[in-house]
Order: structure tokens, then C-alpha cells, then sequence
């Protein structure tokens, strides 16, 4: 099996590496990641400057392919310059928090497999639900299960990808995996606005808290409840529902 | 009525001034746009840098905020800083070149849009179909009877925004508006590879022609055959038909 894996978080990040260690031995592994962290870049790709892609090594071996793009600009480059068999299969992550609700729109992380879904490759991102004291242990060994899972038994449709939230608690603790749809959250954020020393202003996002929709078979909710949450993404974005009335429009 | 209006070429683009003349007698029109293009950013947002708003003249003349952001940075920074009464109505665009298929998903004109219906205002998205000689009279016309009619007489579901596309034609060879969905194009592309003065390689992506999946049912077929295509997308991208399937693993 050919694995090809990327991130949002940069190559040197401690997620890719484990993910990584996990799934070396169900084939050949490549990892091509951002040379920094491209975090909520969304599905940007680099148009109007050159790519660069360097060799980088960790622990004095060879790791993978920096690449000076977004997420999705590594897909493409991996896929269209660098390995010279398709992937079986594009992982991207594991993410050091987690992306759920709109933050999928936002999501670098979710971005990478985005792009191996509309390459028609199966794809999933996979987020550990946590900013502190990360233990990758439980979302590595799953991201192996589910690796094999998709390889060898079913599939996913084409132009869908699958995006994976981890718990941040023990093994022990983890209830089961629960297939949710991404949920509807209201984002609370404003902007702080402060003055710089030559007494210009700016402002800063910030005051980001997620109220969930409270329905409880969204992937908020899954993870609070500590099931590993799997939502099915579709690329065609169409609102199918809402197409058919827009037809009775007098436009 | 008060409407926002931002684009991803910039608030110097022809684009966005022939929009701010069209609808300015519809209401209070306010502009808050990127300082310069930010084309192919997808749905990008700004957490590692501050962000900087500007008064800008066009025609000696206030015309709006520049900002250092992206267009999904200057629709939250417009709402939650800038404007002291919420947008009736958010419009992004006139894009010079379509917004079609799967680059929906890596569009700035596109997630402009795309933040508005997150944050649950009516929102949409106008691209003009040429990169050449483009003439926005069709587009800057059709904006303002599609925000009137979105205002007075319907509304968009909560998460939902308008994809407009224009052909790029006269008014007299335009033959309707079509209700279509998002195309499942292929994109054939590839990246050059090539040596700087210094030896070094690097990369650029080129060679982007748009294949077209042959159903006459979608935009990119509608824009060819000089319709304007009309097609809602859905912020929240769950792909209900394969999570019912998916739900049948054992995992």
C-alpha cells in the first residue's frame, strides 16, 4: 500500500511523525507537509509564487518532503511531481486540536484531504481533540485501523472524504466511534482591538468559543462525550435541497 | 437596506467599484476588502497575524476599508468591528474569471460568501466568466436584481449562499438563469519544474484546463452554453447519502 501523508501543523510537528511510526508497516509511507504551520489557510493553493520542496530528515533519517506551500498544494505536488506511484490513500494530520462544526471550512488539516478526494484518491483527516499535553497514541493506532479498513474492505464514494476527531482521554475512556454529521455550531469571536507602539491600530481575532447546536448526533457532541467522531465530507458543496426551490424562483 | 460587499481581487479591482455603482441606490452600501488580490485562498482566515484596516478613495471620493486580510477575514472583521449595524445582505464579487466545479472549494470570491452564511446573513457571490476584456455590466445588473429579490421577497436557509457565475457575452446573447449544482469536473493540471539563477529547482502550478463532466445539468455546462448559473452551497459539507452506508462498518 502507498501512504502518502501530510498535515497543517508543519513537518517538524510531533502529530505526522507519530502518525507516521503508526502506519510504516502497512506499506510504503511518504510524507509530504508544509515547511511551517499553515494553520486555517482553508482550501488555499499557492497560484502567483513558486513552490519550493526540500528533503528533511528527523532523527538523523530521512522523514519526508518540506514543501513551502498549504496542505493542499502538497497533495498536489506529491501527487503530480514527487512520488512516482499514485497513493492508495492521502492521511492528513494528526492535527493538534480538534476540527469540527464550520471549522472544517477553515480547517489546513481537513484542506489536505480535501484535495486527495477531488484527486479521487480516499482520503481522511484525522484531529486530536486537544491544544495541551497531546498523547497521539490512541488517534495513530486508529488512523492505522482505519487506513486498513479502507484499503481492504470497502471504499469511500468518489469526491468524499472522511474527517476523524479523537478525544483527548485515555484509551479506556473512549466510548466507541460514532458517524456524525459536522455539526451547526454558532461561533462566538470578536476582534481585540489594540494600538501598536507607533500608535496604529490593529486588531486580533480572538474569543473563539464553540456553542453547539445541542443535537447530539453532530460531532461536537460526539466528542464531548468521548466517542472518536467520523464525518463523511462531500466536495460538491451543492445544496441540493434548496436547489429545487430556488427553481420556482421567478428569476 | 444595508449591504456588505467584498471580493478576493482587491478593493482597487474594477470588479467590486462597478458592483458598489450598481447597488448603491438600493441602500447603504459599505465596502471592506482585501488591500490587494488574494485569489485561490479557499476559506483562509488570519490567527497568526494582526490585521490592519485603511480608509480608501477611489475617485477622490471614501469607497472603503482596505484590510490585510483575507475576504472571509474582511466579511468577520466588517461585522464584528467596522460596520455598527449588521449587513442586511453580503455580496462578494465581481470576480474577473468563473468560480465553477471544484474551485469553488479553493475560491476567496466564493468563501467571502461562504462567511456571511456562517454567520447567518443572506449571502452571495458573483464571478464573471473571462479572465479578458471584461465588460461587468451583466454582472453589476444581475446583482442588484438578485439582492432585491433575495431581500424583499424569499431568503436563503440558514448555511446556505448563492454561487452566481456570468457568462462573459452581451446582455442580448445571455438566455436565462439556471438552478444547477456544483460540476464534478476533473482538473487537469500539472507544475513546472524549474531552475532559478541560483540552480535551485522550484515549482509552479500551471496547465489548469477544466474538463468538463458532460452533464448538462451543472455550472460549468450552463456558462458555455451562455446561461448564468445559479447554484446554493451548503456550509455544512456532511455527506448524508455515505454516512448511512458508513454507519454499516465495523469499526
Amino acid at each position: 500500500m502507498n501512504i502518502l501523508l501530510t498535515n497543517d501543523d508543519g513537518i517538524y510537528a510531533e502529530g505526522i511523525r507519530v502518525l507516521y511510526e503508526s502506519l510504516k508497516d502497512l506499506g510504503s509511507v511518504t510524507v509530504v507537509a508544509p515547511d511551517t504551520e499553515r494553520s486555517a489557510v482553508g482550501h488555499a493553493i499557492t497560484l502567483s509564487d513558486p513552490l519550493r520542496v526540500k528533503k528533511v530528515n528527523r532523527g538523523n533519517k530521512f522523514f519526508g518532503y518540506a514543501t513551502t506551500g498549504t496542505p493542499a498544494d502538497c497533495v498536489k505536488l506529491a501527487i503530480r511531481a514527487i512520488l512516482r506511484k499514485r497513493p492508495d490513500i492521502v492521511i492528513s494530520g494528526i492535527n493538534l486540536g480538534p476540527n469540527t462544526g464550520y471549522s472544517v471550512l477553515y480547517s489546513g488539516t481537513v484542506s489536505g484531504a480535501t484535495e486527495g478526494a477531488i484527486l479521487n484518491i480516499p482520503s481522511f483527516a484525522i484531529s486530536l481533540a486537544t491544544f495541551e499535553n497531546p498523547d497521539y497514541s490512541v488517534a495513530a493506532s486508529f488512523a492505522k485501523k482505519l487506513a486498513r479498513l479502507i484499503m481492504h474492505n470497502k471504499g469511500i464514494p468518489l469526491g468524499t472524504l472522511l474527517n476523524v476527531n479523537i478525544p483527548a482521554v485515555n484509551k479506556k475512556n473512549i466510548k466507541g466511534v460514532k458517524i456524525v454529521r459536522q455539526s451547526r455550531t454558532a461561533i462566538e469571536e470578536r476582534f481585540d482591538k489594540r494600538e501598536d507602539p507607533r500608535m496604529r491600530t490593529y486588531y486580533w481575532l480572538t474569543g473563539e468559543i464553540i456553542k453547539s447546536d445541542g443535537q447530539d448526533d453532530a460531532d461536537i457532541e460526539a466528542i464531548r462525550n468521548n466517542y472518536i467522531s467520523i464525518t463523511p465530507i462531500r466536495c460538491d458543496m451543492t445544496d441540493y435541497g434548496f436547489m429545487e426551490e430556488l427553481k420556482q424562483w421567478k428569476i
